[in-house]
């Protein structure tokens, strides 16, 4: 049975990945009287009369939501609501399985920016934060932004700035590998939706070099016509010299290849053009260059979303354990500075002695990496004073 | 330390009393395969094909969102939707602890109709079932009535057709018991907001005879002016003799007294003037009149919400087995036989030999209930043709 008829099977006989337990058994009068009525009128008035208790008297101090329109479902695209919900559902068994944190999948249906903005905000006082997945580009943007505004907690599009930071981590061991430095390098990301995107701009902020967007017509250069707003506000700041050209122009002379696009759109004469190239190549399942051919090509390091290669850049390193350190210390939102912080952590994950051009990011499987991007995140929360409660 | 400060210490300590749990643990390579990608996108393509099988391949089988906008919780009123929460999470546990149904609670920080329903109706694909709690009259009947409509999974008020139903369940038991027939009985309810139309309703429906509405200006009579939509329906099906009066009038002579209104409204004298009185006092916590006060002026049969007299009223015994009755046929709403064959199925779980007028319905505690309940539920749902699933 291949993997798809045996994940069908699973889910038929598990009927639901995730389910809700009380943690309290009921069994007396007095169990009912605690956790009901009578004696639940108490927690309620501490609430009313202190809204922040809420945070401390209720579940939603270690639960996020896991919104989706189900417009960009992994690969298969806008197949609705109801069928994005394995996908959410999984995001949330995860959750709990790396991090601890409770997980809840909702699917929204309605793809209007307006009606999913207000939907969420409506219920975001359930919840301790809000991972945003699987929202088609250019909405995703706008619903972030629009309700990092709104809401008095975290709001984080997993798809955009997961991805981002554990690119960015596991760059900063292929850069440790490779001896390139910080700030000189020449980096291609090719992809210029939502992930490419945020990864960009996360790359640029934390200063690795000069960074290239490419989509499907080529270099992205400011002042290009036909961009959308994202693609827009990355070209004031990325491509510095003003290129023109296609991938393959881009891809001369580069560090990195970042690609978060389609199969096989890059050859090993490319790679052998770049300058002892980073291929990150994360399409799925079928990556933009397969291992051997880039190695063919002299890649240096390669990575890609799978399993069955070395250097599996997944983002499941990076939610469990950036939820878990914001919701300990009640941080309002996810910053720049914590997303840094995390994937700095996640790469600290591998020490020096064992840093390899196959082993620059840690096993997705590794569970010990969630409590150390928690940390990370959690201080610099309270370092940058948007944590509402003490580190636990 | 009295019940609600050690309520609030253990809130505080449990620190929210659900939790979302993997059903699948997620430690191997396969089992990151088959749970999330890339396995999870073949049960996505399924749905995606057959939107009838989200409800075999995620969670929502089993599961109800306990939906609140705040307004009317408990004895306390409008607290808002975060002060709610503790109640929420109460009743989510009970659902699980008694019938093993997944309970998720979801506020909603909206007192508008409008946008509550919408709210709901958009993320109604996330769930099973959606069970309204504390949401105030008389927003509570539109609330309900268009979410019937809009949505394709059972839509319940608990505050109404919970307590109509476990009411119903008593006073069959105590008709038998006082040896009063069906159809002949003088029911006197006092309170007319959600829940006393909603009992007046099923009490009127199953036959038990005459039933007289009151509120705080007394009894309610066809053609009054300034009854609310909901007093107005009633008012065509009730009181048949179009009486006026006040409260002491309608139980001159009244077979039983229903009362969810507000504590010591009924003295002794009013008792006395029944007709060998059933009285079910629900005020909480200090009904309408307390039952040796009721027993003193001759009660036959006497009944509250309070967990330390006999004949607890408590709507757990309906809402946990009524869920998963419906959910196991995946019914597509909760119809009026079912809530009928409900009440039926409760009081049937007094054997005919045990029947006291100090035993007239199952402690709250009693988990065997639940089951019974769904199997009523689930049976009716297959007779009535609107049954997506073979009872299970």
């Amino acid at each position: 049975m291949d993997i798809n008829q045996e994940s069908l099977k699973m889910h038929y006989e598990l009927g639901g990945k995730i389910e809700v337990i009380s943690r309290k058994k009921i069994e007396t009068r007095e169990d009912l009287s605690l956790a009901y009525t009578p004696g639940v009128a108490e927690p309620c008035r501490v609430i009313a009369k202190d809204y922040e208790q809420s945070f401390l008297l209720t579940r939603r101090q270690n639960l996020v939501a896991v919104v989706t329109d189900g417009t960009a479902v992994l690969g298969l695209g806008d197949i609705g609501p109801a069928a994005g919900m394995p996908v959410m559902e999984g995001k949330c068994a995860l959750f709990k399985e790396f991090a601890g944190v409770d997980a809840f999948p909702i699917c929204i249906d309605s793809k209007d920016v307006d009606t999913i903005v207000q939907t969420v905000y409506l219920i975001s006082k359930s919840f301790g934060g809000i991972n945003l997945e699987d929202i088609s580009a250019p909405r995703c943007f706008e619903v972030e932004r629009r309700l990092k505004e709104l809401c008095d907690i975290p709001v984080f599009h997993d798809d955009q700035h997961g991805t981002a930071i554990v690119v960015a981590a596991a760059l900063i061991n292929a850069a440790k590998v490779t001896g390139k430095e910080m700030g000189k390098m020449r980096i291609v990301i090719n992809g210029a939706g939502a992930a490419g995107i945020a990864i960009g701009k996360l790359l640029i902020r934390m200063g690795f070099g000069n960074v290239i967007m490419c989509d499907i017509n080529g270099i992205i250069c400011e002042g290009d016509e036909g961009l959308n707003p994202g693609q827009e506000e990355i070209s004031h700041i990325s491509n510095a010299a003003h290129e023109h050209g296609l991938l393959a122009d881009a891809m001369k002379g580069a560090d990195a290849f970042i690609g978060v696009s389609r199969p096989n759109l890059v050859t090993k004469e490319m790679v052998a053009s770049m300058n002892r190239g980073i291929v990150f190549a994360m399409a799925n399942p079928v990556p933009e260059i397969m291992p051997d051919e880039a190695k063919a090509g002299g890649a240096a390091v390669v990575g890609t979303g799978r399993s069955d290669f070395p250097n599996q850049i997944n983002n499941v390193l990076v939610f469990p354990g950036l939820f878990k350190g914001a919701l300990s210390v009640r941080a309002k939102e996810i910053t720049e500075t914590m997303k840094e912080r995390a994937a700095y952590a996640i790469a600290g994950m591998i020490p020096e002695a064992e840093l390899t051009a196959e082993n620059v990011i840690p096993s997705p499987l590794d569970k010990s990496v969630a409590d150390v991007v928690a940390k990370a995140v959690a201080d610099t929360a309270v370092e940058e004073g948007i944590a509402r409660a003490a580190v636990r």
